[in-house]
């Protein structure tokens, strides 16, 4: 089969023909590769960040947005069959450990990450487990909701954990109108009345973040925080998730948190650096979100099949992988690139 | 190997010979039996009681509440190994469904109840599965914490769910002392800093439940409702667990309830009897409860294995299988038998 | 001034004057009445349903769903001023007891009821507390956001209690889509992405609940519990919300939930008889339910303001408010009627 | 009465004759001190480190940890009487914000300080508010609970926020055992069944530590990050409550955290330095926390009332107040310092 596949870092990956995998294990299944999402961390991959804390045998496939269908399954799977259309969980688990039996998928002590540490979906066919599979409707394109698979399930985690702190008459800023913060801002506007507040540096991406549901947006330029100050009668705002978390906005972020607000980082690249005084005398709180559960990514494929979530994307052949690559790099993208085997 | 043997209802069991289980699903495990619990559970299977709900092939095997030695694992096992002691949750679950995916494992859609719907741990070995398997420190003598698999983790399950409402100044009444309440006495005192109160018919258990922590105990003699009226100044208690609800227990309960507090049912047998209107104008709850989750189970071994919780047991030789179900049907058993290979 | 004066029971009130109320405690508010709901209750209290528990001393004015302007305030009170346009919570509540402190004001160990045990709003001014007073944007007309002073806050306290359970993918079950339902069915599309089942004996209040949000409707002609089944998939809704609670429905409500599903008491007039097996084996809640706190009906404000929950209201004067009571009576009010002095 | 008065920065304030307070508002309390804590912020208001925050009129009475009798109540007050023991919350408030609806009375929109903001409990006399009185058992000594007013409501706050964390099994991290600290040790006893591990520079506080309940106690000698990460067999732990949170502490109480992890800001003076990509990937929180609501205030008393939280403290006449101030800068007082009028 064809594969998408990673030589060496700082090099492009190269499309070549690899033995399609098979399964072994009995939770073990083969997905047909129906859409596979093209991420900036594919980028980062490429540059290498990802090598010394995932440590892949090269060559590799990358790919860790994946969905598909049912193409072969081992002896012990029991959740879906051969031809059943799915979305893949990004992190197989072992489905034994503490934080596996406590619904907490992200967490497990044993999870691999196919497309990071392993063989992933920018090929026809992909190597997972049962644990990773979340059974779609069969009308579903596979490349409509692949994006949902790492970008959704990460929006999704965050806003479902601020929903009890967004009641009616809250306001939550959302920094970061990309990717993932498209997403958020209809999950947002799907489990919440609460007024939202769009924060990005481009003007484009305001425009989308105001028909996806966003109450008010702010032009990055310096003076966010004033004007979320001022949207919010000067107490700032009940929640901020930022999906940027480098470049100032992790400051920002705190900053325009209310008193006993709660600052969600989402995005990383920076630092936040805050005075133990600032955290207590107003007791306010800063929230790590990775990913998400099981369960949660099923809730979003609700949410997409409702229609209160839809995806920009753009298919590539998979034959085009790098010029997807390419045109995610140079800012060429709308929304989700998405290579179709 | 030996085994403790329904051949029909109405009828006690018999201990005979049967083949010993071996593995053949990869998840399997088998446990050599170190103790097994006899429960009231049991006598109720012999009467029939469970044939219809469970319809289990006679003959077969009973015993439900189980502890050992790992004797034998299938393929994919990955979280015991061969000798290692653990307890066993009472139903093997499937890890696939979404209540499973929740960390719900009582709520399983797919789960079985060795002793119940097929061969339990009256015997020398018991067929269970990994997802089953609660890893004990070696040093733990199996019959020793046996009775925690079933009794102790629905107590324990209870009171956990309860924790939130019982802040210091509150007051948790306790119905029924006996083999899961005088679990759910101890877990209330580890857990919380409420005032607890006892209410039994038995003098000799409320002898006990005040050893084990209870504050003030009531004798269920007619006058309790009053009796706990008179201990929260008029008021109520903020949550009731009750361990019986039958034979009027489950009126008394909801009876002894403060404004917007809780009636946790536990026990079963009789039927709750309320007009909306006590629900609505006080903002009253009835709670279910049933079993508990794996973690829960591995949660209350620590509490064990710190001696904040202990069991009174007898043991009896599996031979003497019969005596000790004879024991516990003529109330001669103080705490819980077990049965010892 | 004019006031709808009950002078005894199973008499109509009449409307007569009696003197202006005025402030005499620090912390007293007299508003002036811009509209004032006529509920059911009012009925009831006519018929002297309400004498024994509330025992006010006649004739006195009634009317317990109130907004209007500020007219004269105690020397005390700091958040409102004389002309601010305000609604009412239904309960001025003491600020002092422990459920007070913790924000639980309609379990105030020392409220008054006006309308019900002292003097309320179907009149030209009420007296009543600081701690009622709910600012209101200026521009709000008091008659058109009347009916969420009681009717309002009801629904939309049980609907918050309920949006935890209430994740993408699950079921929620109305029972009534009446005054409170028809409130009820808007908070829930506002505040969840659940699929709203509404089931009702009238077919034209299944009409509305579809135009507000229900996602399927369901005639109550005795089959309603089998569709709420099929509609389900066999399994029953997480979330049954009863504003009827009577004639069959607390059956019908309990019978509906799934697994681990809650049954949520906000109607009354029947009583729930339920096996107490049925309550563990499968792990399920009954939840009662009363008004709302001080900041849920500040909540609701904001989404009354911002369009997510609108009234149907039919606006008569004063003197007319024994035409009104009489209209209610006969089934012929379509939402809500207000007394408009 | 005699009063200790700050009459400059930088100066020692001075024990005088000034007038009594009495009663002006409805809600106005007067109480007739029986004692009040000295408190570490009493230095640092010396030191006019809280002039700018608060910006007193000087000269004024110091004194915010206070408890003794009520003297004389304004015309609304209906929870306490003259005679009645009390303890008083460090923030009278408004009672009329959304926060005060809320219960989160440390957030009140329109609080005072008294001692801070205005005058304070070194007196023998203080003016506060009915909102601030929580009503004790008439056996209790004010001199022996004072310090719960402020040093014990706020390490009770920040347990009682963790104890959902804190599940059989977890471990939670104790830095500093100081005032603050060792009652916070022992309301972690009371409430949870975890590990409890308390950090400190100095080895006699790690004594009193093992003698109010921690199971390890670690010496910051620079190895205690690396201690804690084997008492918890490489994790960390799940809660770590820095009641230092300055030099250093902070750093190291994140660094002890396990993955999704907590820690808990406290105490104050330093900064948290965090890249977020250490925040996301294993996300973790950082908590803010500060003082406590009144009913906190009042779960406490029972926890000390009931002798589950007790208090080191050593008495000082009112005269002696700079004797007392010296002695806790010099280091010289073992637990509380506590004046006697």
């Amino acid at each position: 089969m064809k594969a998408v596949r990673l030589h060496g870092y700082h090099q492009q990956p190269v499309v070549e023909e690899v033995p399609e995998p098979s399964v072994s294990g009995p939770l073990d299944v083969v997905v047909k590769i129906g859409g596979a999402g093209v991420c900036r961390t594919d980028l980062h991959i490429i540059e290498g960040q990802w090598a010394e804390a995932m440590h892949p045998a090269l060559p590799y496939t990358i790919g860790h947005e994946n969905a598909g269908w049912v193409h072969e399954v081992g002896s012990a799977v029991t959740n879906v069959q051969v031809g059943d259309t799915v979305i893949l969980h990004p992190t197989p688990t072992c489905g034994l450990c503490r934080a596996c039996r406590a619904g907490q998928d992200m967490h497990c002590a044993n999870s691999s990450f196919p497309g990071l540490d392993s063989d992933g979906g920018m090929a026809e066919y992909l190597l997972t487990s049962a644990r990773a599979c979340v059974k779609l409707d069969p009308q579903t394109r596979p490349q409509d909701v692949a994006a949902l698979a790492d970008a959704g399930i990460t929006a999704y985690h965050a806003v479902r954990k601020a929903v009890p702190l967004l009641y009616p008459g809250t306001t939550c800023v959302l920094i970061g109108a990309g990717g993932l913060g498209h997403i958020g801002i209809q999950c947002l506007a799907a489990l919440t009345a609460t007024t939202i507040v769009v924060v990005d540096r481009n003007a484009d991406a305001l425009k989308l973040a105001a028909q996806l549901g966003a109450h008010h947006t702010v032009l990055a330029d310096g003076g966010q925080v004033d004007a979320v100050r001022a949207l919010t009668g000067g107490a700032g705002a009940e929640v901020v998730l930022d999906f940027v978390a480098e470049q100032g906005a992790e400051q920002d972020g705190f900053a325009m948190t209310a008193r006993t607000g709660s600052y969600y980082v989402i995005g990383y690249g920076g630092a936040v650096h805050i005075p133990t005084l600032d955290i207590i005398s107003t007791e306010r709180n800063i929230v790590g979100n990775i990913v998400g559960t099981y369960n949660e990514l099923a809730e979003l494929m609700v949410l997409a099949q409702t229609g209160k979530v839809t995806l920009h994307t753009r298919a590539y052949p998979l034959d085009a992988a790098t010029d997807a690559l390419a045109d995610l790099d140079a800012g060429r993208v709308r929304g989700r690139a998405i290579l179709v085997p």
